[in-house]
């Protein structure tokens, strides 16, 4: 089920549930609306550590500006990996991302379907072999073999009705499934 | 090309190549020392906004303690998708993963093979259609269409040799391909 005319009105969850179906009656509309651009640029300090900027995005049909500075974070990896641990590594992001998502997405649907989230908690863990990473084996999976994911929600509805709402995930759906990657190097 | 006896002693782009050969080396004797697992916290806040933390870990066949405080993250949605933008979005942050894991990739798989990496950019763009999250169309994908990578590196290297590196990264491996993700969902 999608959001639309059918969107309770008022503020559920934190979410605008008003202007959430209006977006998306809007869309109907015009679907080119819908066409989202982000994007981070990365640069290598040294070893495992390496910075993150996050400002710029397209959205709502034009470019967006409402953000004076970028969002930045370090990226390195620890110490039996043989970095100096000055920020959460890759993997972790992945992680970082993905609790966001799924929780995102849980509590938008869930406003949109009028269900009130009263509080919301995950863990995530991801089991990795490095003889993945290392290429020590071929058989071995490079990323994660698998995530566990637990979510404790207070809420009214349930249990099968939070299920259904984080499919719609951008990430899981990006990291349960696939997204072609199309790499470009240049040497300046 | 897997790390290790094969790999050059010393320091090379900030990596202590001679510790990652003997880590190979040690993992070739026992392969469940490979074993890792990495973990995030996520505690919804209101609407978009929740936040992730991070800081235990397993690795070298023990729980790491190194972490004294948690690396600790916002994560938000921008007011187009109605949020109030106080951290980067969900898929900023799957950008922020990718980007920081393929240049780690590319920067100890370089130095295990003795290549010198001067410097290292790169810019990730990912295109993403929301009808997908917001459940408007079954047929447009909830995550990213295509994520364009564009690196700029620095090195006597040939492009050919880099574009080999960043095969190895767990991140590009699971956005990629794919894996499986187990979620629990418990009310309390």
């Amino acid at each position: 089920m999608g959001i639309g005319k059918g969107a309770k009105v008022g503020n559920v969850n934190g979410v605008d549930v008003k202007a959430l179906g209006e977006t998306c009656d809007l869309i109907k509309e015009n679907p080119e609306l819908a066409k989202t651009q982000f994007r981070a640029k990365n640069t290598w300090v040294n070893g495992g550590h390496n910075k993150i900027s996050i400002q710029g995005y397209y959205a709502a049909g034009e470019e967006q500006q409402n953000r004076k500075t970028p969002f930045e974070f370090d990226a390195d990896e620890p110490p039996p990996l043989l970095g100096k641990d000055v920020g959460a590594n890759p993997v972790e992001y992945l992680l970082t991302a993905l609790s966001g998502c799924m929780t995102t997405s849980i509590v938008y649907h869930a406003a949109a379907r009028g269900i009130q989230i009263d509080a919301l908690e995950s863990d995530f863990r991801g089991d990795l072999d490095i003889q993945g990473f290392l290429g020590l084996s071929k058989s071995v999976p490079k990323g994660y073999k698998k995530i566990d994911v637990t979510f404790r929600v207070k809420t009214d509805a349930s249990v099968e009705d939070i299920e259904e709402l984080y499919t719609f995930s951008p990430v899981y759906s990006m990291v349960s499934k696939a997204v072609p990657i199309d790499v470009k190097i240049v040497k300046v």
